[in-house]
């Protein structure tokens, strides 16, 4: 299908065309069965055959080995940052790479449950660019590092993930998970809100190594246990099956498209495309740095920040929608993830030279 | 549009017809915007009004007093079950009136956080009643009373809520709300998992009086804290926005049916459809007695598990669907929410009727 519109939301974020086609067309009569598949019990065997498909094709799509259990949650990557410590935190001790506005509230939510140590922050510089970590900093007894692999707000990406064979590594991959290739085996624990790159707005996906689960703070409620959803399959209470059901045909449209490292590929390629463009331009800039930068969104800006807005309205016009940075940074923003293609940017950065003549 | 099937299923349940086709008309392009209701952000002007809407139209049907909160939450209720006392148990006390599974759940959630005290319970005959509730035996100190209004699993409704004016009500109404008339001043707190009665799973509404924000338990996640929703109108992180379209969607049909009045009427008259056929047949036989009986779930049994059995198999070829008991009951159960239609009510009885000769 032709898009009317390019969608560069930073989240809730486009869906891949084909996805949304086969949702809308089976949206009333799933497989024939009368019923949609809104309307399914999540016991039903309809539903089943549903979260186990989503689950084996995420598996394929990560190369995720037997001993990581993929849980489907709720509550977005905010309910993570309260759910690891709740959860991890057996010596009551954890450390962060602060790198963005995430990583700052997850460790305010863990504060409450341990001590918290900061091994580096570029809060300094509004999380303009990546500091280094210096891993001899943490001591053994941590009980994880926990890092954001892509700062949607400020346009970073961590180029390098930490070799933290110490102590368990968790990542909220939230803004970024499916759009390059990671080694599941160097995590403890991944968290990502589907909202970005994966599905619409009401799930989460957990990857957790079995023997992370089990341990969690007496206070823990339920439903925030890992625990309670490893035992029974994602199914301890009703699961948002519809967002499950949507993320798991993203899944398949990505192995379709040639799996991660395609994607990846492509990523690379838009990014590039579109930083390229900015980069050789004297009207826009980009105050990221190579090797800081995002794949997934592109920040940049004009000369001033009339012309910032200016831009967003005349951008809206040609069908190129939600350029505004977010509040925090200003600017612009293209969100560019895996559902974007190629066109899109490229047709992005005609309407950029357009406005900029 | 006519259904091919009729959906008896408990939750996720069925969603009224008009409903889903203007969901599956508009999926995707939101009202001339080119971009899927899915796709766009939860900031957006697009979005802030259809969760504006959806909240009016609650506040409209339920006569929502002004100093009652409304938020639009994830988790279901079982999340519901630990942010109750974590949000409102200052003195550490709770009671409870314990008619079924859920309301167990809502007390071993809240036996964390406190002292709780189970006031009256049905579970000595698997809850196949509504035991009588002396409110005198609640200390003042006590912080909440805990109501079930509706038990899907056994099939039985409160006929009178408690008229608790030392201590506020909190009522789980996730399988009855908008079914019939409810004082919502009478209540302090109400949540319902949307799933049953009123939309799709991946969202729990709650109606909290204002004064009872505010409270939280020093431990409580950010994420479970009533506080952190009623600031920001339910948007302090990326809430599940297709839900709460769709939920805004029921919202407005439910005003267009006539009000919580107007389908009160119809469930009134649905249940008692039914109720009449098995009380009058000598095959079917319905355990809960009046006044106990739901109006939403009726459940029911032939003579013998096996019978039980086949007719959910002849239901299903009928286009009868999910008529299979919980498996803690067994035997038979028929759930007629909201958006089943006297019509499809009606059928059920003639497949019944022709199931026992």
């Amino acid at each position: 299908m032709k898009r009317k519109v390019y969608n560069f939301s930073p989240g809730p974020a486009l869906l891949p065309a084909d996805v949304m086609e086969i949702a809308q067309r089976e949206f009333l009569d799933y497989k024939g069965s009368g019923m949609s598949i809104l309307e399914v019990s999540h016991r039903s065997g309809v539903f089943q055959e549903v979260i186990e498909n989503a689950e084996a094709n995420l598996r394929q799509l990560m190369a995720i080995p037997e001993n990581y259990e993929v849980l489907f949650l709720q509550g977005g990557a905010s309910t993570q940052f309260a759910m690891v410590p709740l959860n991890l935190m057996k010596n009551g001790k954890a450390a962060f790479w602060d790198t963005g506005r995430w990583s700052e509230r997850a460790i305010a939510e863990a504060e409450k449950y341990g001590n918290t140590q900061v091994l580096s922050s570029s809060r300094d510089r509004n999380y303009s660019y990546v500091p280094p970590l210096d891993l001899d900093k943490v001591s053994p007894e941590t009980d994880y590092l926990h890092i954001t692999t892509n700062n949607t707000i400020f346009g970073t990406r961590l180029s390098q993930i930490p070799d933290s064979k110490k102590i368990p590594l968790v990542a909220d991959m939230s803004s970024n998970i499916l759009s390059e290739t990671y080694q599941v085996e160097d995590f403890g624990l991944i968290y990502a809100g589907a909202q970005k790159n994966i599905g619409p707005a009401g799930m989460t996906v957990v990857i957790i190594r079995k023997d992370l689960i089990g341990s969690a703070h007496e206070l823990c409620p339920k439903m925030l246990n890992y625990q309670t959803h490893s035992e029974k399959n994602s199914l301890y209470n009703t699961p948002p099956t519809f967002a499950i059901y949507l993320t798991g045909l993203v899944f398949k449209w990505t192995l379709d498209m040639g799996g991660v490292s395609a994607l990846e590929v492509q990523n690379r390629k838009k990014a590039q495309l579109l930083y390229d463009f900015i980069d050789s331009s004297s009207f826009y800039s980009a105050n990221i740095s190579e090797p800081d930068r995002s794949w997934m969104n592109i920040c940049f800006k004009t000369p001033d920040g009339e012309s910032d807005l200016k831009l967003v309205g005349f951008a809206e016009e040609k069908g190129c929608m939600f350029l505004k940075g977010h509040r925090s940074v200003g600017g612009l923003r293209a969100s560019l993830y895996n559902s974007m293609n190629l066109e899109g940017v490229e047709y992005l950065v005609e309407v950029l030279d357009e406005f900029q003549k």
